[in-house]
C-alpha cells in the first residue's frame, strides 16, 4: 500500500506489453491504485519499425516515444532492475550515475521484461553479430552497412572487398525477413554514390534453419516472400544453420564458409534469467502464467508479453496453444491483465485470456509485403501499404503518427538519406574469434589495440633488422600487439591464427592508459617494448615474450 | 599527376571549408583535375544547427548530408589522416577496420581540417565537460540533459537534485549563446513530464570571460541577448572564467563553487597539431596563409576555413584584419581558393582574398534572435526568422532543405520530442577529477567500476563484521573499488577525496575481463578479493591493500 492507502502496482518493462499494461491499468483502475513503471530507458521503442530506422526510411526519433508522454498519471522511473524480493514485495533497482541502491515496494507486480537473447551457443556469434532488438541496434546496423560500402569503395584488396560487400541475416522470421529487405534497399539505394562498387559485387543472404520463411504465416506467403527475394537478388538459404562466426566469415551447418563482414542475428531467444533466479515457473524461456495472466502460486504477480508463456486453452499441448510473442497479442493481454487485476482488487474471479489473431503482416522492403488478415492473403504492394497503415495506426501519439506519415511521404518524393550518424568504434574491450588461417593484422597496419589469447594458437612472423624472417607461436595466456603502447605505432609483424581461437581485444587508448597507470601492469610492461622491439631476443633461447606487431 | 595526366588535388577535411572547396574546384577546374576529399566521417555536418539537434528541434539526419551526394565528380575517401610527407607529396592515411596504411599522392594540397579543441588547460574540464563540435556531441548533450531530468525526478537527495538541475554553458560566443538558448528550451519544454521537478528548481548558467556576450556582434546586440536571457531565467556570469571542473561542480575564477552535473564547454580553441608537426607557419592556433590562401613557402599547399589565419589586408595588425572563422567566410574562401588554384595551374598570378561580412546572426532559442545584416540591427522574432531562413538557404541539397523546413513546421504544430536516443554509458576507461571532500561512492552503491589513483589522496571508510569503523588512506598508484570484480556486487565502504585528486576509472565489465584474462592482472588480483573482503587485515599492521568498496 502506498502512503495514501492506494494499492501500489509496479510494472517492470516499457515495451509493448509493459507500456500498454500501465496504460490500461491507469485507465481501468482510476484513483484506486498508484501505478509505477520501471524501465532502463525513458522511451518506448516501436520495435516493428527498427528495420526501417536501420534503412533510414524513418528517423530515429520517430521510432520511439517518451514513456512519460504516453503514460500520463503513471510514475515512470528510469533505472536498472537488479533483484526482486518476493517475500518482502520489493524490487531492488539502481538509479542515477552513482548506481544508488533503491527499494521500490509493490502490492501487485507486473512482469513485462520481454525476451532475452543468447547468442553464445554458436561460437563467435555473440562477439561478431549485430542484433535487432533495441534502438541502438538499428543505428549500429545502419552505420555498419554504410561503413562497409565506404571501405569496399576504396580498398584495393579483392578479398576484403568481397567480404565487405557480403551482407548476411540469420533467421527467416518476421524480424529477419524485414531486416534483410530493408537492408537490401539501403544498400542498393546507396550504390550510385560509390563509383567503385558494381551491383553484381553485392551479395545479400538470408539464412533460415527451417524449410521455409515466415513460419508464423501460411506457407503460400512464405513462398511468395522467397520468390520475391530471389527477384531482388537476395539469396535465401533454407534448412541451413550457422555453426561459427568471425569478423570476416560465417560457417554454415553444411560446412560452407561464407566470407562476410556483416552478420545480423535475429535468432537466439534465451530463458529469462530473472524467472530462473526468482524460481518462477518457466518454460521455453518464458514465465508460465495461468490463463488469467497470473503467475502460478503467486497471486500478486502477473506476466505478459514476450516474457510470458500464456496458455490460450486449458490443456495446452502444441505451440499454437500459447499466445505468440507479437505486439498484437501484447496489447490484448495488457487490456485483459488490467481487467483481471481490477477484479482481483475487488475480490472477483479473474477471466481466462482468449484472443484470436486478426492476422499477420510482414514488409519485404522495396514497397512489397505479405499479409494474412481475417483469413485473406495479400501480397506485393497492397500488402505493403496495409503493413504501413496498420503499424502507423499502432504508433502511440498523434504527433509521432503525423511525423512518420510526413516522413514517409517526403521519402517518396525526396529519396532516402545515406548518412552515417557516427562511426567512432567503441572503446574498451571486446572478445574476437578467429578461424585457423585468419589474419589478425599485418606489418604496416596501425597498431590500434592489444590482444590477449583466451584459447587457440597464433603465429607471429616478423623480419629483424638484418631482414631475417622470424616466427613465434603464441598460445593461451600469451599476448600480442603490445606496440599499441606506442602512440601511433605501426605493426612490425604479422599475426595469424593457426587454430580456431579467441582473444580479448583492448583498444590502444585504454591499453595505454591502463599500462601507464595501474602498478601491476606498469611493472609488467615497463621496459617491455624496448626489450621486445629493439632487442629481438632471437638467440639465448629466451622467447621475446609473445609480441611485436 | 594522376595516371591520366590530370593534376591531383587533395582536400583534407569535409566541413564547410573543405566541402565547399572541393565543390568549387570541381566546378571551376572541370576535366583538368582529379579532386579527392578525405574526411574521417562520410558526411558533412551542418554545424550551426547542432544546438537545434541537441534540443530536438531538428532531427539528426537533417543536420548532416552525405559528402558523396554533395560532391558529384569528387572522389570521397573516409579515413583517418595520419601524416603528410611534404617532400614526397603524399598524405598517409589509415583506412578500413584493419587500419591499413595507405599513401595518397597529390600535386596540390588543400588543408581544411578546422580548429582543434584543447580543454586540458583547465583541470578536470576535458574529463567532465561536453562539447559542441561534432554530430555525436549534440546527441550526447541531449541524452545527458534528459538523463539529469530523469534522475532529478526520482532522487530523494536534495543535493543531488540541485546538481542535476543546474546546467552550465561555458563561453558566450555564437556557439555558447545558441547552445544555452536551445538547452533552456529543451529543459523547460520537457518539464511537464517530470512531476517532481518545479520550474524554480532549474538553474541555467552561461559563463563568459569577457565583459559582454557575442563579441563578434555590435555591443547593443550582445546587450539584447543578455537581457533576453535574464527574462528567460538564464543567469549570465560575465568577466568570469572557470578554473576547475568535476563531475558534480565547477569552480569559477572568482572562487565560487557551483554544484552542477552538466557543463558544456564552447571554449578552448587549440593550435593545430598538424601545422606544428609539418612546420607550417602558424599563429593563434591557425595556419598562416598569404592573401592568396597559399601557405607561405609552399606553392602547392593551400589552407582555408577555421584552420587558416587569412589576412584581409597586406599588413594585418588587429584581430579584424584576419578572416573570421565563420561559415560565411569559409564559403567565400572556397570559391576564391578554387579560382586561385586554377590561375596557378594556368601559370597566372593569384588574386588576394577580400571579402566584407554581409552580417551576423545568432539564435537565442524560444523563437528569438539577434542579427546585424548590411548594417541593420534586428532583434527578437524577426531576427530569429531571418536566422532560420538564412541557414536554411545554406543547407546543401534540396531534399535536406525540404526536410528541415517540414520538420520546423511540424514542430510548430506538434511540439517537440523528449526522447533519449540511447543512454548506455560507454565502456572502457575515463579520467575523473574530484575536489577535496567529494564522495566517489558510498556503501550500498552498485560496484560499477574500478579506480586507480593518478594524483591526490582518498580516504576509504568501512565497518567490519563487528561493526567497528575502519579508515584507510589511498594515494597515488593506490587503487580502490576492486569489488567491481564481483559481478553485481555492492560497495561495502565509502570513498571520499581528501585532496583535489585524479583517477583513472575502468568500467566493471572491462575490469572483470582484463583481470580474468591478462596474466599479470590475474596474478595480482588472484585471491585478492577474499583477502580484502573476507579477512579485513586490521591487526597485524598489514594494510588491506587499498580496497573495499
Amino acid at each position: 500500500m502506498s502512503a495514501s492507502g492506494q494499492t501500489r502496482i509496479l510494472v517492470l518493462g516499457g515495451g509493448f506489453a509493459g507500456m500498454f499494461a500501465a496504460r490500461e491499468l491507469r485507465r481501468q483502475l482510476g484513483a484506486h491504485a498508484e501505478i509505477e513503471l520501471i524501465n532502463d530507458v525513458n522511451y518506448f521503442v516501436f520495435q516493428p519499425l527498427l528495420p526501417e530506422v536501420a534503412a533510414g526510411s524513418i528517423s530515429i526519433r520517430d521510432a520511439v516515444s517518451p514513456l512519460r508522454r504516453l503514460l500520463p498519471g503513471v510514475r515512470v522511473r528510469q533505472a536498472q532492475i537488479y533483484d526482486i524480493d518476493l517475500a518482502r514485495k520489493v524490487v531492488v533497482i539502481f538509479q542515477g550515475v552513482q548506481r544508488r541502491y533503491v527499494e521500490v515496494g509493490y502490492d501487485h507486480l507486473v512482469l513485462a521484461l520481454g525476451q532475452e537473447i543468447d547468442l553464445s551457443r554458436i561460437p563467435g556469434l555473440a562477439a561478431h553479430a549485430l542484433t535487432m532488438k533495441a534502438l541502438g541496434d538499428a543505428m549500429a546496423l545502419r552505420n555498419h552497412v554504410i561503413d562497409k560500402l565506404e571501405h569496399a569503395d576504396i580498398t584495393t584488396l579483392p578479398e576484403v572487398k568481397r567480404e565487405c560487400l557480403t551482407f548476411t541475416v540469420i533467421g527467416g522470421g518476421f524480424s529477419g525477413v524485414e531486416t534483410v529487405g530493408e537492408m537490401r534497399d539501403l544498400i542498393f539505394g546507396s550504390l550510385h554514390f560509390y563509383p567503385n562498387i558494381r551491383k553484381d559485387e553485392i551479395r545479400v543472404l538470408l539464412i533460415e534453419f527451417a524449410d521455409r520463411l515466415l513460419g508464423e504465416l501460411p506457407a503460400s506467403l512464405g513462398a511468395y516472400a522467397q520468390s520475391f527475394f530471389a527477384k531482388q537478388g537476395i539469396e535465401v538459404l533454407l534448412k541451413t544453420g550457422v555453426s561459427e562466426a568471425t569478423g570476416t566469415a560465417i560457417v554454415t551447418t553444411s560446412g560452407e564458409v561464407i566470407g562476410t563482414r556483416t552478420v545480423v542475428a535475429t535468432i537466439g531467444n534465451a530463458p529469462s534469467k530473472m524467472a530462473e533466479k526468482l524460481g518462477l515457473p518457466n518454460e521455453r524461456g518464458r514465465i508460465r502464467t495461468e490463463r488469467s495472466l497470473r503467475v502460478e502460486g503467486h497471486p500478486e504477480i502477473w506476466a505478459l508479453g514476450d516474457a510470458a508463456l500464456i496458455p490460450l486453452v486449458d490443456t495446452p499441448s502444441a505451440r499454437h496453444d500459447y499466445a505468440p510473442p507479437t505486439a498484437q497479442f501484447a496489447v490484448r493481454e495488457a487490456r485483459h491483465l488490467a481487467r483481471n487485476l481490477r477484479a482481483a482488487l475487488d475480490a472477483r474471479a479473474p477471466e481466462p485470456f482468449r484472443y484470436k489473431s486478426k492476422g499477420s503482416l510482414a514488409s519485404l522492403g522495396a514497397g512489397r509485403g505479405v499479409a494474412e488478415v481475417f483469413g485473406w492473403r495479400l501480397t506485393g504492394f497492397p500488402a505493403w501499404v496495409l503493413w504501413r497503415t496498420y503499424y502507423l495506426s499502432f504508433v502511440p501519439g498523434f504527433a509521432t503518427k503525423a511525423r512518420i506519415a510526413s516522413q514517409w511521404m517526403l521519402d517518396l518524393v525526396l529519396g532516402r538519406s545515406t548518412v552515417q550518424t557516427g562511426n567512432k568504434p567503441p572503446e574498451g574491450t571486446k572478445y574476437l574469434r578467429y578461424r585457423a588461417g585468419d589474419r589478425v593484422f599485418e606489418e604496416g597496419n596501425r597498431a590500434d589495440g592489444f590482444y590477449v589469447v583466451k584459447s587457440g594458437r597464433f603465429e607471429l612472423t616478423w623480419r629483424d633488422a638484418e631482414g631475417k624472417a622470424n616466427r613465434l607461436e603464441i598460445g593461451p595466456d600469451g599476448h600480442f600487439g603490445e606496440r599499441a603502447l606506442l602512440v601511433e605505432g605501426l605493426r612490425t609483424g604479422t599475426v595469424r591464427a593457426i587454430e580456431d581461437s579467441e582473444v580479448l581485444f583492448v583498444t590502444a587508448r585504454d591499453f595505454q592508459r591502463l599500462a601507464s597507470t595501474l602498478p601491476p601492469l606498469r611493472d609488467y610492461f615497463g621496459g617491455y617494448l624496448e626489450q621486445a622491439f629493439n632487442l629481438p631476443a632471437t638467440a639465448a633461447g629466451q622467447p621475446p615474450r609473445a609480441d611485436a606487431g
